[in-house]
């Protein structure tokens, strides 16, 4: 009965605006295992939900991502 | 002083794309009531969010929605 | 394929500290009801999960509730 | 190791459709200070997250943000 | 950035009562390795935060998930 | 109408098991203050919920936090 949900930065891909849809169905996939693998859930009743999040929306070391990546080179 | 958050897959509503405004209001109304009746919250300070998740990006069964409905038929 | 996370207070219910296995049940029947109603989704993939979150740990009105009721009266 | 997420009605800012990039900014840097300054946490490894939400898709009172606000009137 | 929440069910484990460190490691480990593997993200910036649901918490087809496994036998 | 979600690993504070109510006054009182100070919020319909996670539950490099920092050292 999991719930999984990943938050990723809206970046790379195909078109550098996030993952494709096949990226996500590889992501899905591979949590789905995981959770089977290792505490032997149901794929059947295992949610995974994948959120996109815009980069000057995510914050590290007090920046932005895109203010925190200059910063560190 | 609850908060509730909703996740549905964005699809289904008048046009195909989700929810409704009227709906989402449906939807507000009979979960702050059901927390109103069954605990005696106040609804002052209940709140509801719901998010609308692309069907790409919900995963059941290790696969995308559209993919495991195709999948069950 | 809704997902409905609800947290509340650990307050109330039969012992004081939090909602009875009971109120739970009702809570997420409750809840449930509403997707089917409003969205027609099927309960059979409708998770509803309830966290209880000590008083110390809500603050509203810029301080914890326990001070925030206080402070109301 | 904090992650902290913050929700908020896309509204206000510069063009009333919400928070301006600066404004985020200066969300992440206030947030991630106070986790430094009350328990001691690195920035390095505390992630801000905001998210935000249409009006019409938070509801407080049983109602729609903009419905609750025109009731209060 | 990638930030993963896992919610399961308290149950199963050593004790059978939730995974144990060991399930939790091997948790971490794998789902890390799927976003690397996946999108290319770097583990130094991915967190994993599992949350544990005691079962009376959870809900499926409106009921809590021990109703529901007795409804389904 | 902000809702924020602090979740930090159980640690540090005066018991070593994570951060005292005083503590967490502090933290709901400041993160409170940077949403009324950057966004105009009100403090009456602003929420912080403050989750404190086991460090075996959290991971991040692809372990757990108490196998990371020894593999930092």
């Amino acid at each position: 009965m999991p719930y999984v949900n990943i938050k990723v930065t809206r970046e790379g891909g195909p078109g550098g605006n996030g993952p494709s849809p096949e990226e996500k169905a590889r992501l899905i996939k591979g949590v789905t295992d995981v959770l089977v693998d290792v505490l032997g859930k149901s794929p059947a009743t295992t949610f995974v939900v994948i959120d996109e999040v815009e980069m000057e929306s995510w914050g590290i070391g007090g920046l932005p991502v895109p203010d925190f990546r200059k910063q560190s080179h």
